[in-house]
């Protein structure tokens, strides 16, 4: 088994990943702001950017556009995912599998898991299934862990939170992505919660360029391994300009002022 | 992955699929007006027209008539299907294999996928199967992309529309066929949100000549990549007329005025 | 693909089925007048009549009796069925496997499909497999196409029985077995329906000599190829006599009349 | 295939086959008038005695036990099995696989179907498989035949066991198990129902010496082929005593006076 | 297949199994007075105890830790899980391929089964997979054996704690991990229910060092094969001290007292 570490879409230990699957998961009114941005391929020259370490699409995004992009982006092929017409409890289906992902040429894969749903145990069944298949293949695995259902009114919670990054340690993934829990010290603790399972804190939707880098700070101040950020990158008019400021956050500790321009 | 433009389905980048599966969806009902055309002869015929680039019918309709009819007609095995007697949540199980559509000589495949529903994770699953057994035998895949459910009560809404092609595009669909959202623009948005996928209409229940022709007028210049088309074409007395309209309007970019005979 | 017509289960494009499920599908009572049938050689013996085209059994009475009967009965191996007992929403089973079928010597194989039920997707989706499976060992397939479910309240509705015939063809069999639509009209637009697939009347329950002749004689004016027979045949104290007459209707083309001996 | 009588689990046409999978659908507490008999290797001794011809045991029984009894008892692996501590809509889950039964020596497979109940269709299908390995392996294949479920009050009705024998028949099963159906008529109409499958009773629960074998003279007089015969053996003190006295009943055609000792 | 006692998991006949699975189970709350326990390796510092026969942990724990404690600690690998966010009916996913825990250096295998529940069939099936497979590979299966489900309201009951010890036999488990009955009687008649397979006892939450060696001792004296223990060492604060006892009064037949220092 190769270390997380020796992969691409770590650098010094820390990962940026440009999340690009609100396509299917929010639909084309996520991009009503930012139409020109319903063309992949601008969202594609983002993730050409030095400061992002690994982006997450859909097999779709993936195999019309990737083949242009492989030699300047790291692929995270998304390896499940649902719409937002659904209304059904929780889940997420598989829609691309471990074998075609790597066809495609990922370096990476990622699925997501809502623990506390009525459809926990399936999909605790998926997930062992695709990372038992990605160990194989010797490519790292990012669990997108997410706690729902009707038990939880809470997903932000910092115990809620600590449980979704030590599922992903106990269930054999190498990355966990998370929703922030509140506070710096609630992340400390899921950080620890998750062992030696690289944290990265899920971007969330849109918000100032100073609220977002300070969350960020935050997050790395408590042991994060980085981000996953969507929204807050391709829904911005000036993408070039928080990607710039995020790498300073991220791989050279700048805070939140350092790091925005003037 | 042989790209869809190379594939006999598509003719400068455009598509005139003729559709035939309403035996099997709507039933024998929907021939009443043209009850001669119960013999599935006189629609093969239909589809030897220059106009039609593919001919869309379920496995045993191909089983038993295209072996007269492959060098005249590019084979859209339609894969799955149900009858309009079932009454159960929206729904389309798998009628044939790609495996054994490949044996009838397909050149291309056809999947129903009905977001929205209870069922969508499975159909997302299915079709997750589906195209990656396609491209692993160099076939493309059009997505009958047609979201339904509670949630829905508009099935034609713009948004739900851009979701619909969207959709296509996010689980690696090679042309997404969907219905009319109500407006050019909305069409333009839909194919937007489509990136490098072929959109093309879903013709709908039959209407007039010059209805028809308009809409389709329309959605070509929405950038539609062509239509599919049923019962608009083998319900009509003289379907020869409506292929010939259909073809100057979709390509040779007539209007519906120009291609309409006195 | 082997034509159907090149099969031992037709002559001259007609089918006389013998039908000997009963055993399992609605239990022992439906022998109770005949208790001496209990024993399924004395139907074996009916199945060496020359009328008697293909012999439709469970796997377990044609793995115990087929092998005395081989040279003389052409096995229709029914793979799926399920008990009077149970009392659950439609279904049938699969019983036998197509592999095993075969093992058996099976000619010809027949599945039950119940359009209209809360469970045809599962059934469309099982057809799918044994239809093609049959295909791969070139063997025909009979559908029993029996519609039901809450949406139907006449089974044998005109346009429902030509729905069945017709989702005979789209879904790939060779031979649709339906129930009688109450006119001969109606016969021959499912018979129409079916394209060129063969219908055959389903016998149904027992009915006196001629009532029974007069409905086969009606059908097959109006293009059926031919009957499933069970009750009527087995349920009888003289099934040679009955057989002999369905041979002259079937197969001569005589009226029930000229059947019938005095 | 290789008939019934030529196995081992057959004598003379005829089988005693000792049942003991208690542990695992009764539990512990059918042992509380006989706690020694908790240890199994009790049990696998009287399995031994010459009367027997099969001994029926969950796997586990079987790895452990077994090897030291080959020689001189035939296994007939119990392949399902459910506690009596899950009150669930009557089913019983597969507990061995036939490749694994085989391994462990096993003479002869069991396997229990509840028609009548809402997972008939589930348990048929399953039985499918079991019985076509167990074809493929040469092994013999007992049905424990019980109707349940909501539509059947009185489970021991005449036409309810003759269904069940009918259904040992029609699905391939060469034994078909089944409760005593109130009089040696009604076995007799059983019998007959099973064509040439052998029918063996169901010894139930404890009765006196005397009345059992009467019970089973009964059963022999109707036509029935043995019986499977658990508590009454090894719930008594002296099971050597009911052994011989079985023997002399089944294989001898003695009367229940007769066969027993003064 | 290789006797249990020939492999390291027992010693003179004797386990002290060492489980951490509550992250998984309980979630990082289990760590509250105890947060440095929150990382891994801690606790497989723990599992190098002498005492210690086999360390239980999920996947994600072996993957990461193991590599460094194989030479120290004999791995059980836990083959199935959920988490306590999960609020419906008892069942445990698998989270673990028999293959995948062999490559991670397994010794062992452990599975939880809910007896009792309303999916206690699909466990047992689940069980019966797994436990093939290990017998495959030579490894043994340690069953969790819980009883659960409405109908039992009482978890520790006498007769359910043996039926649970006697499932874990019938099913082919070579250890039944059960909780303690409540005495030592009881728990004696949980080992005799249990035959040859070694039972150990669960060592739940935590108490006193007397209250808790004092169950021990007796259980051992009930025939007990040993225990597995979890919070009642790591949430301690001197695990060493309670894993010294615990080995004097499981391989040594010491007292509570004579094991507890003074």
């Amino acid at each position: 088994m190769r270390s997380l570490s020796e992969t691409p879409l770590v650098r010094d230990g820390k990962s940026i990943i440009l999340a690009h699957d609100h396509g299917l998961e929010h639909g084309p009114t996520a991009f009503s702001e930012v139409p020109e941005r319903l063309d992949p391929e601008t969202v594609f020259e983002m993730a050409t950017h030095d400061a992002v370490t690994g982006f997450a699409v859909q097999k779709g995004l993936a195999e019309t556009y990737y083949p242009s992009y492989e030699d300047d982006v790291n692929l995270l092929a998304k390896l499940n995912g649902t719409s937002s017409l659904w209304m059904g409890e929780p889940y997420s289906p598989q829609t691309c599998s471990v074998e075609y992902a790597l066809e495609l040429g990922a370096d990476a894969v990622g699925y997501t898991v809502y623990p506390g749903t009525n459809r926990e145990p399936e999909m605790f069944e998926e997930f062992r299934t695709v990372q038992e298949q990605a160990r194989k293949q010797d490519v790292p695995v990012a669990m997108w862990s997410y706690p729902r259902g009707q038990a939880l009114k809470e997903h932000r919670k910092p115990d809620v939170i600590s449980y979704a990054t030590r599922i992903a340690l106990e269930l054999g993934a190498d990355i966990a992505k998370v929703k922030y829990p509140r506070s710096g010290d609630a992340m400390a603790t899921a950080v620890d919660a998750a062992g030696d399972v690289n944290v990265v804190l899920s971007g969330g939707s849109k918000t100032s360029d100073y609220e977002f880098l300070s969350l960020v700070e935050t997050a790395m101040n408590a042991g994060a391994s980085g981000l996953a950020v969507g929204r807050n990158v391709w829904q911005r008019d000036n993408p070039e300009r928080i990607l710039d400021a995020l790498e300073a956050v991220v791989f050279d500790g700048a805070t939140a002022d350092e790091a925005l321009p003037e």
